[in-house]
C-alpha cells in the first residue's frame, strides 16, 4: 500500500504533511476558540509592535483570580510543552518515574538532560489504570536499589487512555513524594474536560505540597493550540526562579497573553464544552464499541480503543482512514502500546456521527477485501 | 528623588512597569508592522484551532526564497532570544568568547549551562570598535592557556553601540574560527537596518563555513516583537538536529508563522524603512551632539551616546526622562559601560524631533536646578 510510505507521526495534529479533511487526532475543544479569544487575537495585531510583557502581569492576575491561586505561584510559557523543557533544564532531574503509556514529551524533555527514566508500566490486564500504590512501590524499589527518583510525572487524566486518578490517590502520591523529596509534576491539561474536574485535581492543595508543580494549558480547553499558552502552578518559587533563569524573558507572545485573558472571561463556553463532551463521550463510546473496537472507559475529551482485527498491528486502520482523509491518533509510538491502539478526540454530535460512518465504511471495505 | 526607587530594567521596552508615552528604548522599526503582517495576525485567529506546523514549512520556504538559502539550512524559533537558549542547551558550550559590551542575552543563555565567558573588552579609547584581530588574539591567548573556546558570539552591528564589523573582518573571523573548530554565532538581527546590509553580512557565505550560525529575527526589522519570531541559518544540520532535540515540536505559534510569510512579501516597506532610518540617524546624531552628548557613529537603527555631565553616572538623565514619561535604554547594566551611557532608537522624523525637545527640556531643567 503506497500510503504506508507516510510514517506515522510522533504527535497528533499533523495536517501539514497529508491532506486531511477530518482530524480526530488532537484533543482540542471541538467548539474551537471562543469568540472572545479570536477577537483578542485580531486586536493583538495592533499591539505586536511592542515587546510582550515578560511577566505576563495581566494574564497572571486573571489566572490567579480564576483558579483562586496566588499570582506569585504562576509561571506562563509558550505552551505546556515548552514549560516541560524549561522545567527539565532548570532542575536537571537525574531520575524520573513515569507511568507508561503517557504523553511522550515528558520522556523526550527528560532525555534532553539524559535523565534516567523508570516507567511504571500500565498493563492491558489492569485496563491501563494508574494506581498510587504501583507508583509508590516503584519509587521504593528504586530507592532501595540506590537510585532514588527525583521527579514523578503524572498526566491526569492520562493521555492517551483518558483514565483519571482520583483525588484520594493524588493526595496519597503528593504526600508520599513530599516525604521522599521528589518533585511531583502533575499535568492537569485535560482536567477541565472532565464532568467533575474537582474530583481529580490538586489545584486546591498547592499550599500543602511545595514539591507539587501543576501544569495546565489553554491549548486544549479553549481550542487554541496555534497560540501556544500554558502555565505552571506551584508554591515552589525556587523552581519558578530557576526556570526564569534558563529561558528568554519574552516567552509568551502578545496574541497568546491577550487571548488568555479573554478566554478566562468565558463562562457559558466551558459549561457548553462539558455538556458536548459528556454527550459525545457516550455517543462515540457506544458507536466504536458497536463497530467491534475495544473501547476503554475514558473520562476525558478523547477515547482510547483497540482494533481487535487480525491485521490491526500493521496499523491497517490508520492507513485506511488516511486514504479517506481521516486522521486518527495512532498509538504505535507510545511505549507499552502497539499499532492496534488508537486515540480519537470527542467532537460535536454531527462530527462524531461522521467519524462513526467513516470508520464503518473503512471496516466494511476491509472486510469485503478479505472475503 | 522618589523615581529612583524604580530599578533600571535589564532590557528595553518595559512599558508595563511604568507609564510611558515615548518609548525610545527598543530597537524596533518605527513604521510598526507592515499592514500585511497585521492582516496575517487577524487572519490567524481563524487558524489557531489547529496546532502550528512544527516544521514551519510555508515560512521556511519563504525565508529560503527571500534570502537565497536552502530550506534545510533554516530553523525558526519563538524569537531570536529563544533560539539562543536552545542553541546553548543543544551544544552545551564550555567556553565562549564575547566582545563586550553587547546584547546581554548571550551571556545570560551561556550562564544557564555554566559556560565560562571570556570577554573581549571594547574600550572607550578605541571608540568601542570590534576588530577581528582583537578577537583572534584573545582566542589564541585562551588556547595557549589550555582553555580553548568553543563558541564566538558576535552581534553585528553591535548592540548597543550600532558599530558594524566589515565583511572582510567577518570573513577573517569565520575562517579563523573554522580552523580552530569554534562555532561562530553571528547575530544579524539588525543588519537589515544598515544602508548597505550586504557589506556587513555573511549570509552569502554559509556554504564556506559549516561552523557559522547566523541568527536573524523578524522582531526588529518588521516591527513585530510581540509576535516572537526569529531563525537560525546554517549549513551545520547536526546543530539544527541537536536543537530540535532540546525543544518542543511547536515552538513557533500560528500568528508568528503567518505573519512571517506575510512580512517577506513586503518590498517597499524595507526600502522606506532604510530611508527613514538613514535620515533619522543624521537628524538625531546632530541633535544629540548639539545637546552636548558624545554620540558614537552608529550605522544601525539606534544611537549610542554618553552623557558627559557631572552627575551622569547617577543615571540622572534616565530618571529625569522617566518623569517626562520618556523611556531611554540605560546602558548601566552592560558590562564595560556605566549609567552615563544610553541607547536610543531612531524613529520617524516627528518622533525624533519630539525626543530632541524632550531631552532639551530635561537638560535645561537640570541646568536651572544646578544653578
Amino acid at each position: 500500500m503506497s500510503m504506508q510510505s507516510f510514517t506515522i507521526p510522533q504527535h497528533g495534529g499533523d495536517i501539514y504533511t497529508q491532506e486531511i479533511l477530518w482530524d480526530f487526532s488532537i484533543n482540542v475543544n471541538p467548539l474551537g476558540p471562543p469568540s472572545r479569544v479570536k477577537a483578542a487575537v485580531r486586536q493583538s495585531a495592533e499591539h505586536c509592535v511592542c515587546y510582550p510583557d515578560p511577566h505576563c502581569r495581566e494574564l497572571t492576575a486573571a489566572i490567579a483570580a480564576y483558579y483562586h491561586v496566588e499570582k506569585e505561584d504562576i509561571l506562563c510559557g509558550n505552551g505546556a510543552a515548552d514549560l516541560l523543557y524549561q522545567l527539565v533544564f532548570a532542575l536537571i532531574p537525574r531520575h524520573a518515574i513515569i507511568p507508561v503509556p503517557t504523553f511522550t514529551e515528558y520522556a523526550h524533555a527528560l532525555g534532553a538532560v539524559k535523565a534516567r527514566i523508570t516507567p511504571v508500566i500500565l498493563t492491558k490486564e489492569n485496563g491501563f489504570a494508574i494506581t498510587a500504590d504501583a507508583i509508590k512501590q516503584q519509587i521504593l524499589i528504586q530507592k532501595n536499589k540506590g537510585n532514588p527518583p527525583d521527579i514523578l510525572c503524572l498526566c491526569n487524566p492520562n493521555n492517551p487512555t483518558g483514565l483519571p486518578v482520583s483525588r484520594a490517590d493524588l493526595l496519597d502520591l503528593a504526600e508520599f513524594t513530599k516525604k521522599q523529596s521528589i518533585i511531583f509534576l502533575l499535568d492537569e491539561c485535560f482536567t477541565d474536560f472532565l464532568d467533575t474536574p474537582g474530583d481529580y485535581s490538586l489545584l486546591s492543595d498547592l499550599n500543602a505540597f511545595p514539591n507539587l508543580i501543576i501544569l495546565k494549558a489553554f491549548t486544549k480547553i479553549y481550542g487554541m493550540p496555534g497560540l501556544r499558552l500554558g502555565f505552571f502552578l506551584t508554591k515552589n518559587h525556587t523552581v519558578l526562579e530557576k526556570i526564569r533563569a534558563v529561558r528568554q524573558p519574552w516567552s509568551v507572545s502578545t496574541p497568546a497573553q491577550m487571548a488568555g485573558v479573554a478566554a478566562l472571561q468565558e463562562g457559558a463556553y466551558l459549561k457548553k464544552t462539558r455538556q458536548i463532551i459528556a454527550q459525545g463521550r457516550i455517543q462515540l463510546s457506544q458507536g466504536l464499541t458497536s463497530l467491534g473496537f475495544l473501547v476503554y472507559p475514558s473520562k476525558a475529551n478523547y477515547l482510547f480503543f483497540q482494533d481487535l482485527r487480525k491485521d490491526a498491528k500493521d496499523a491497517a486502520l490508520y492507513y485506511a482512514c488516511l486514504s479517506q482523509k481521516l486522521l486518527l491518533r495512532s498509538c504505535a509510538n507510545y511505549p507499552g502500546l502497539d499499532s492496534s491502539y488508537y486515540r480519537v478526540c470527542i467532537k460535536t454530535e454531527p462530527e462524531n456521527t461522521r467519524l462513526f460512518y467513516l470508520l464503518q465504511e473503512v471496516l466494511e471495505t476491509a472486510s469485503a477485501m478479505n472475503r
